[in-house]
């Protein structure tokens, strides 16, 4: 254990277990063994980390002997079977599915905002949704300085929070469209390419699609505001990996345009893209590959004494899942 | 007269020029004769309608000599220098720029909204922002019912807006990412395939850009409400032409989902596209070609008792120009 870690990532093959692959070497994470794990169809392949190939073997109850952090990104079903396995054998787990994020005993966290919450996990601490995981980096420095009572979001979703199949179903219709030939889909009930509709998860009775139930609750249980008021619309667009998401906060405390610019500017997670005379604001394009989440066209409320408005773009492969992941292990290993 | 009107399209070979024609021919509208102005550039040129080809001549004051309606689509320089001379020459100018929306004595219409601000016009009448104009369709049988006190929303509008080059960009560029080339720009100011960004326009000192201005302005008009507050965030999405917006409001009197769905099943202009069950709502692509918006999502604001929130798309060149042009020539006709 001192001079590394075994590391295990469940759904290694998957478009998060290939970011999680990625970051664990951009940050130089310390791991001393590394266990790729996957379905059965992708035993066999080999994947390049810190300069070797490394297998990936099928996922199994044996799999997780001597392992120390395990990454679960392979879906609520995987990890609801595997994560406790996982953890009587000794591991520390960082689910990346919706399983436990709602459960009483499982820390669910963004180091920006609640890193505290880890302490006394009982061996599973949840990563959150993605489009919340950006969303809470940005809420909570304003909470912090001014409280908030009410967030209006409207989101602007990449085919990455479908899988590598969705990124790859946009890729392909592109193509068709451009060619004239029939859009073909696989993944995704509309469209993607050159389209925008609904969040491709179930409507709930009350109309809200479950992308929009979890950002509330997800948001609420980060921040610890139970009640904080949230109103989201949660939609897909043709974009490949990052998450943008137009916001209205309302305040308690009324904060200026200027307030706001430099509480961004110190927040921990966020960089301000925020340049009028160039109209250059946050972009999923060049937010693609950032670890920090992009914060900009702050300005005030137009129609509300306390209200303030932002645009954010985030990765939605790193912040909104395989950094946040990793960034949680990483405090886990500080403490 | 009698047997129908000669009719005059200034910029006939932009994008809103050719559904201009489309339009006019798909509504039978009764043209006797049809003049087709553009820039000497463009003039030579033969566009298609109703079976014979028209030549293209170039714009001059000589142009407008016996002209019953001239729809002008040319930009607000054009329509600021000829619109005047095409009123004393006797035409009605039903002018898509944005030259004139905001005089005093020009009517400013969207006919399922302020059709009866066209009875006194003097020769004039401003055809509005795109994204105001799919807008009011949809807020005035809410006002009408319940009365609207506030508007948070956030737009996904299509490269349409920016013109036919704007459109031509947008293919250019997703086939030059598809095939792994350095991607070019020539009209937008930012990639637009595969990205999102905020609206091209110029971004004013208190952040907010035109189209902003714009689709508060132009509502307020529109609705006759001068102080409606509302708030709006303008962005381009890769979407060729068909502009989406996710709205909330907050009315005086408690609208119930039932109440909204049913008055928006009865409000002209409107297609009511809201399938839960089958995750199918508005789309840019299926409103694309449609002359009515689609509504959809509407649901209880769950963050606001007297909110409402529901999802737009509407096509921006035909209710967002061409259509909404044509018929305030048609409502003129019919007085």
């Amino acid at each position: 254990m001192s001079k590394g870690y075994h590391v295990a990532i469940v759904g290694a093959t998957g478009a998060v277990g290939v970011e999680l692959l990625h970051v664990l070497e951009r940050r130089n994470f310390p791991v001393s063994k590394l266990t790729l794990l996957a379905s059965a169809r992708s035993t066999g392949k080999k994947l390049s980390f810190a300069g070797s190939h490394v297998d990936v073997r099928e996922l199994d109850a044996a799999a997780f002997d001597g392992v120390d952090f395990a990454f679960f990104s392979a879906g609520a079903t995987r990890s609801r079977e595997y994560a406790p396995i996982a953890v009587k054998a000794g591991a520390v787990v960082v689910d990346n599915s919706s399983a436990f994020r709602m459960h009483g005993d499982v820390p669910l966290v963004v180091p920006e905002v609640n890193a505290a919450a880890m302490m006394g996990h009982k061996g599973i601490i949840a990563n959150p949704n993605c489009s919340a995981a950006i969303l809470v980096v940005t809420l909570q420095p304003i909470q912090a300085a001014a409280g908030i009572r009410r967030v209006i979001v409207s989101t602007y979703q990449a085919a990455s929070g479908a899988g590598a199949k969705a990124m790859a179903e946009l890729e392909r219709q592109a193509r068709e469209v451009l060619d004239g030939k029939p859009v073909t889909k696989e993944v995704l009930p509309h469209q993607i390419a050159f389209n925008v509709f609904n969040h491709n998860s179930a409507v709930a009775e009350n109309g809200y699609n479950e992308e929009e139930n979890k950002m509330v609750e997800e948001t609420r249980k980060i921040m610890g505001l139970p009640s904080l008021q949230i109103m989201p619309t949660c939609v897909r667009v043709p974009v490949f990996r990052a998450h943008s998401e137009s916001v209205v906060v309302e305040t308690e405390r009324k904060l200026t345009e200027q307030e706001a610019r430099e509480i961004f500017s110190k927040a921990p997670g966020v960089k301000l893209v925020d340049d009028r005379a160039g109209n250059h604001f946050p972009m999923p394009l060049e937010a693609s590959g950032d670890l920090d989440v992009h914060v900009g066209r702050i300005r005030q409320d137009m129609s509300c004494e306390n209200g303030l408005a932002f645009f954010v773009s985030g990765d939605q492969l790193l912040k909104g899942a395989a950094w946040n992941a990793v960034q949680i292990a990483e405090h886990l290993i500080r403490k």
